[in-house]
This record gives structure tokens, C-alpha cells and sequence, in this order.
């Protein structure tokens, strides 16, 4: 993990928070979510386990605690100017963080998770805060007039991101920048095409 | 699973078969790739642990059974005359099939499973089945003129897919007719303008 808690750098707060999070992803990338055990985390976090029940609360809380750090900090909403140069930027960071081994066990943890109400619930609230970030994006679209006011900005957003999502979990397309591209420009011309040219203007951008 | 052997309908075979492969699920379900044991699967199926390791071989085997019986008979490729029908119906199968929660646990372990090497050759087998089950649709549409023929069946294929994939795994988007028909459409008419209204003739049908 390369984020740590801000109001001490580099003390041992900081140093404890980045040694667990890195403990969780390599326990639950060797053992999934039905083997993962706080025990197990704090020896390879060489930390005592009663630190993480204090400071976590279990180990909910701990992939709770890395996935909406990651939600909130590492795919920051891009903006370009254009939706296009936004989806194309916001996109190639998605496929970026997906591409990492600890995401693909994180991701695969929580869609994985329809039998467990706690994972469940962790995956409500990390998509919300996903979804959260992104929105913008759309809205300052709809600002500028590139788009209808009446899009539906979610169901844009899994348009453009589906693709490389299923690609890098399911069948390991080669999601290259090209083809990140391809997928927003798909989208904006098919959903123009779709409203009768009306909803997406692509080329007008206000900076 | 809903699928069995033919050559004895109705016989042991084929009730030990349904047996295995409804425990195997059950087991992974709860315990995930790395908790599955074939003790386990054996006790849940009412078999000896013998009974599978002589006819599937292990645990690697029987998932592969399974994903891969799935793959051959569960999504019959639609042939309906037109490309936009076959791939209405195509994601229409493909989001039946993902919503089911014996899939959703099939489908985390083989996203979860970069780390691992014989679940990544599984994965490798069940999508090359998949993929190869799915482009006679584009190959019939190149034929009928529907399609220009240099077009990337697969890059479709994952375009087409992606939205109800992530949105089911993801974010548990609503993704109903409605959705998927979205989908194919936006796809195939941002194809079609992307290429200057060459490649894709959604109206043209040879039926």
C-alpha cells in the first residue's frame, strides 16, 4: 500500500497502518476471504493482534479500511476539460489499479461476496464512494452541455469501465491504452447516435 | 448444476456426477479456491473421496469440470438473423447465467485466481471455450455483410459483455432487458459511426 495516514509521516502510527494493510492484501491474496484471520495478519504485519482489534475493530473493518482508502485516494477524478478526455484518463486509471495483484484479489474478495452479508455490505459502501468519485465527471458534462441532463450517469460510467473490468477478470484481454480509448469512444458515439446526435456533444469542451 | 452425463440418464454415473459437481459449488461457495477440499466435496456428496479422485483427479479437475460444462452447454449461442438479435440474446443468457449465485462463486475464483497457477491455465481453458462458443455470432454477421470483415470479434465480444459483467460484480447494477438491449445497441451503433457507418449495418438482416 503506498498510502498512509497523514498527521504523522513517517511515525510509527503510519509505519503500523501501511505494515497491516500490506499484511491484509498478502493474507487474503494467499487465502481468500474465507481464510483470512486477524492472527494471521498481525504476524506477518509483526504487530500484536490486540493493535489491530484496538486500532480495526476485525477483519471487516481491515478490507473495509483498505478499500475505501483506495476509493477515496487512489483513482482521482480526472478533469480535462472534455468528458472524453476525462473518461479516457478515468478509465486508464481504473485499468491501472485493476492490473495490480492486490486489487484483483480485493475486487475478486467482494464479488465473490453475495453469500456474506458483511462482505456485502463492505461492497455497498465501497462502490457508493466509487460511484461518488466518478459522477462529477458526468455532471460537469451535463455543465458544459456535451451532455443531456437526463443521462444516467451510473449507467455511463459501468458502459465505459465495463469492458476493462471484464477484460483484466474475466478473459485477460490485452486492455492497452488503445483499447481504453476504443471503449469511451464507443460509448459517446453510440449513446449520441442512440438520442438522435442530441445528448453527447464530444467535440464542445469548456476549460 | 442442472447438467449430466448422457450415455446413462437417469443412472449412477449420472447421479454421482450432479452430486460431485452440486457439492463442489456448495463447497466453494463457503470456503473459496483456497479453502476447497476434496474430503469435503466428497462428504457433501455422499461419495468416497476415492470416487473423485479416480474419475476427475482432483480438485483443479473437478472446477474445470464444471466451468467447462458450463461453458460447452449452459450458454447456447442464439442464431437469430440478425447480429443485434444474437447479441441481445447472448447477453441476455450471459446475464441469466452470472446472476446465479453457484456462478458468482465460480466467477470470483477464476478473477481471483492470478496468483495461481493451475486456476489461471483453468481460466485460460474456460474462456478460450467461451470465446469460441461466441464468435460464430460475429462470424455470421460478417457473412451476411452485417460486419466488415476485418472486424475484432473478440474486442466486440468484451464490449458487448462488459457492462452486465462489471455491473453484476461490481457495483450489483440492475442490469435487466432494458440494460442489456442499452448495451448491444449503443455498441453496435458507436461501432458503426467509429468506423464511418462502414462496418456495422444493424438494419441489414439474411435470415
Amino acid at each position: 500500500m503506498t498510502d498512509e495516514r497523514r498527521r504523522r509521516p513517517g511515525g510509527r502510527t503510519a509505519r503500523v497502518t501501511a505494515a497491516v494493510r500490506a499484511a491484509t492484501v498478502a493474507a487474503l491474496t494467499e487465502h481468500g476471504w474465507n481464510g483470512l484471520a486477524v492472527e494471521d495478519v498481525a504476524a506477518r504485519a509483526g504487530v500484536n493482534k490486540t493493535t489491530i482489534y484496538r486500532r480495526w475493530g476485525g477483519r471487516d473493518a481491515l478490507v473495509a479500511d483498505i478499500l475505501l482508502a483506495a476509493a477515496d485516494q487512489r483513482i482521482a477524478p480526472p478533469d480535462t476539460g472534455t468528458l472524453r478526455g476525462d473518461l479516457v484518463a478515468f478509465v486508464r486509471q481504473v485499468r491501472d489499479a485493476l492490473v495490480a495483484p492486490a486489487n484483483r484479489a480485493l475486487m475478486s474478495t467482494l464479488a465473490g461476496g453475495g453469500h456474506d452479508s458483511s462482505l456485502a455490505e463492505l461492497g455497498r459502501r465501497y462502490w457508493a464512494a466509487r460511484f461518488a468519485r466518478a459522477r462529477p465527471m458526468v455532471e460537469r458534462a451535463v455543465a458544459r452541455g456535451e451532455l443531456a441532463a437526463d443521462v444516467d450517469a451510473d449507467a455511463l460510467i459501468v458502459r465505459v469501465v465495463g469492458p476493462v473490468w471484464f477484460g483484466v477478470f474475466g478473459p485477460r484481454t490485452d486492455v492497452d491504452d488503445a483499447f481504453v480509448e476504443d471503449c469511451v469512444e464507443i460509448v459517446l458515439r453510440g449513446t449520441a447516435t442512440q438520442a438522435g446526435n442530441s445528448s453527447v456533444h464530444p467535440e464542445k469542451s469548456n476549460p
